[in-house]
């Protein structure tokens, strides 16, 4: 294998589109907008959820599945997510097929809806139907529920796991009794993936509040994690909604509370989705394919045996096999390729491009000097190591290399963010990419005013940011704070 | 709690439905025919996923996803495949809605899609179109890849878990490079199904081949599992299908032979859903409510303490927690629940009704004595054990409740099963319920009889049953040997 790659100096979105379909994460379907994910994408997508999957469950979240279809007039509900969802929507109209004579299969007119569905971009409203029929008392909150579910939001322009039209996801939906304990549990989620993002993508990400105008359709409030990707542009890896009591009035959820009165209850909503892969690709990746944190690679270990002939290969499987047994016993994924179909240096070039953390080799010369010969693929490193407690090695390195992703991502971040007073400095800055600080007035006009200047926007009002006042970079009217300004995916 | 169950011997399918709904396994949602699977239903699909995924993944599946939406003439491509679906078909016409002033938000006639788009009903064709693009040579074959997806057929008549517009289900595709491997591969899949039937569901299967009028839209043959239910109606638990080379040959998938000759790929897929769910509630639950097999029991031990006042309550947890923390360290998942809101009563009681194993009670008597009361759900026998060693013993009491029930719906199917010889003795049999051996002529002509006179269907020709030729119980025309008929679900 001796895939060609873009460089990322020379064109980073080629790079990206070539890695996602060159490393067999990602395709492009014949349906526009919805990808197909291949196999090692969708393996690394699985240890996503299952590690998110536990994570709920250790804050008290249990799964639930609502369906597909939102009946139009379900949608139309709540007034602003309307608005925000109604351009995007996949509607169905007809129920059955039928054949022509003429054209062949055409869709039945006889089989029209009464009332139109449309495939779900969200869940809120569907959710919050169904709600209302399992909340009576204050005894049943808090309802603590998460879906696993593919949601299509009619995008016209698409990029791989960054913007599809079908994209997989989870979607919390909570209600609870009053305002303050649905505003900690939307702070409870966003740490939850803040600690997700850092610890397993070992991708740092900022905390903070999305301005008005980035709100999600129907919030109160909606906090988000933002990270840096390695070309200076933002992404916004998850969100985590207050939803104020907005659903719970336009589906007419109410609970009796302690004191015995009727009161609307109080909701959240939360959700990451295959965009998360898009992430963690333009985190770690670099010019010789994909780079993987050994916490969500499905295969943390390649090991391949460099053999003359089939008695030189027994020698070394037998060589291995303890290896081998001590690894998986501490949990490691590892595979053994003595597959003789495929030249070791054919495999070699097909694990680094696939992002295999580490590789082993084992030669003749190994098994004389009883040694294996490990590269890593954070670094391209390689070393020739005793073979003696390998299995502790290789632990300590799978660790060395999650902690290096992050700590390299982290630097890269912190040399990228910067504080600027003046919208000049600013104009020249946001051209070399990264996150800047600086003060706005607080109104959406000006906002939209740098966003149409200079296509930056405010990604969020960070959570632990600085709070010294200042004034405006562009208006020069009062600001309370910094904010956190980028051109985003 | 104290729900009120219709009894089994009153009304059937009304137990079923006030069982499903009741024990919080799911409800019909106000979008026609879909299903809102509720968390406790949700946790024991989670339970059949994980079990099924690995078994699949040893057997060497991956696990890939594929979109949602296919257009219409790929469905269209496969003769008797879209003959198969058309009728219940989801199609999405247009991609946005807009606002109104007179009828509010409406489909906008401006966004009509060129081609419809089917929500998938199953995903042979939009698979088989990618797979074009992945196989070129028998270096690349097999394929055993996997999906676990949501998928829409728009029944008219629905229940829940049972028959659903939108159900939840995996789908196998796998490409094969001759036709002996993919039928091997149709007949492996089958096995894994009925191992997973008999082993976790405690539900013993029958497996069998599908007579022409039964067979997958698009398959030369169809392989099933058929378990039968407590009232004596069959019910078609799994599929396996050997496709081949028909979704091949339409969608143009060919691959170089090891002669260098092009030829076109064979093909398998096979399935089951959460139809599961309804399986595994008709094989075991009872008059009282839900009966788990502990393998798929979301929580298989409840322990409720017996107090008066809290001092009592402080002490029976010391004295509990070594018993938890030994029944956990078996990998047995326990729930203590020492909620004060709820009465002991009432716990007992919302356990049994949600199928909970095994339910330990402790109060203070228990202290004194060094006992625990110990309940199984399959028999409701109580018994004072004494605790020690309590893990083993429930460990041991765990797998006597997986082994019973399987017994118990092995013996209920044994004593269900029977020949019958003439139609006059079929008739009046059917009337019975459970399975019938009888001879058949082979013809779909008097299977369709059999159906319209009996409401009986060939469930399967058995792959292991009794060989013996004998003279079709209708016609008295040749038949080569017994099939097995049923009135199904």
């Amino acid at each position: 294998m001796s895939e060609i790659l873009t460089k990322r100096a020379d064109d980073y979105a080629q790079w990206y589109n070539d890695l996602v379909l060159k490393a067999d994460l990602a395709e492009h379907s014949d349906v526009r907008g919805c990808m197909v994910i291949k196999p090692h994408g969708y393996a690394i997508w699985e240890k996503m959820q299952r590690a998110l999957d536990e994570m709920f469950k250790e804050t008290g979240h249990v799964n639930a599945y609502f369906p597909l279809f939102i009946p139009k007039s379900y949608l139309a509900k709540e007034a602003s997510h309307v608005e925000g969802f109604a351009k995007e929507c996949a509607v169905v109209t007809h129920y059955r097929l039928k054949s022509d004579p003429e054209h062949g299969v055409v869709v039945d007119p006889e089989a029209k809806l009464e009332e139109e569905l449309i495939v779900r971009p969200t869940s809120e409203t569907i959710i919050w139907n169904t709600y209302r029929g399992w909340i009576k008392s204050y005894r049943d909150l808090p309802l603590l529920i998460n879906q696993w579910a593919n949601v299509v939001r009619w995008e016209m322009r698409t990029r791989l796991f960054l913007r599809t039209a079908e994209f997989l996801w989870q979607e919390g939906h909570t209600a609870h009794a009053t305002r303050q304990e649905a505003i900690e549990e939307t702070e409870r989620m966003l740490d939850v993936y803040a600690r997700f993002a850092e610890e397993w993508l070992a991708m740092p990400v900022l905390k903070g509040i999305k301005t008005a105008s980035e709100r999600f359709a129907g919030a109160e409030e909606t906090y988000c994690i933002e990270a840096l990707m390695q070309d200076g542009k933002a992404l916004q890896a998850g969100t985590s909604h207050f939803l104020g009591q907005n659903f719970a009035k336009a589906f007419d959820v109410l609970f009796t509370n302690k004191e015995n009165r009727q009161e609307h209850v109080w909701a959240t909503s939360w959700g990451v989705s295959t965009r998360l892969m898009g992430a963690l690709i333009m985190t770690h990746s670099d010019d010789h394919g994909l780079v993987l944190p050994p916490k969500l690679a499905p295969v943390q270990v390649a090991v391949v045996p460099i053999a003359k002939n089939e008695e030189q290969l027994n020698a070394i499987r037998a060589y291995a096999q303890p290896m081998l047994a001590a690894l998986r016993t501490k949990g490691i994924t590892v595979k053994f390729d003595d597959d003789d179909k495929k030249k070791p240096g054919w495999k070699f070039a097909e694990y680094e491009f696939k992002g295999y953390p580490v590789r082993i080799a084992i030669g003749p010369r190994d098994m004389e000097n009883g040694t294996v010969e490990v590269a890593r693929r954070d670094t391209l490193e390689k070393s020739v190591m005793q073979a003696t407690d390998i299995a502790d090695k290789v632990e300590h390195l799978l660790q060395a290399i999650q902690d290096n992703l992050y700590q390299k991502a982290l630097a890269m971040r912190e040399n990228n963010t910067r504080a600027v007073d003046s919208y000049e400095e600013f104009k020249v800055e946001i051209e070399k990419g990264g996150f800047l600080l600086a003060h706005w007035d607080g109104t959406p006009e000006t906002e939209e005013r740098v966003k149409e200047e200079t296509k930056a926007t405010i990604r969020c009002i960070l959570l632990d940011g600085d709070q010294t006042p200042g004034s405006c970079m562009v208006t020069g009217r009062p600001s309370t704070r910094r904010v956190l300004f980028a051109r985003a995916y």
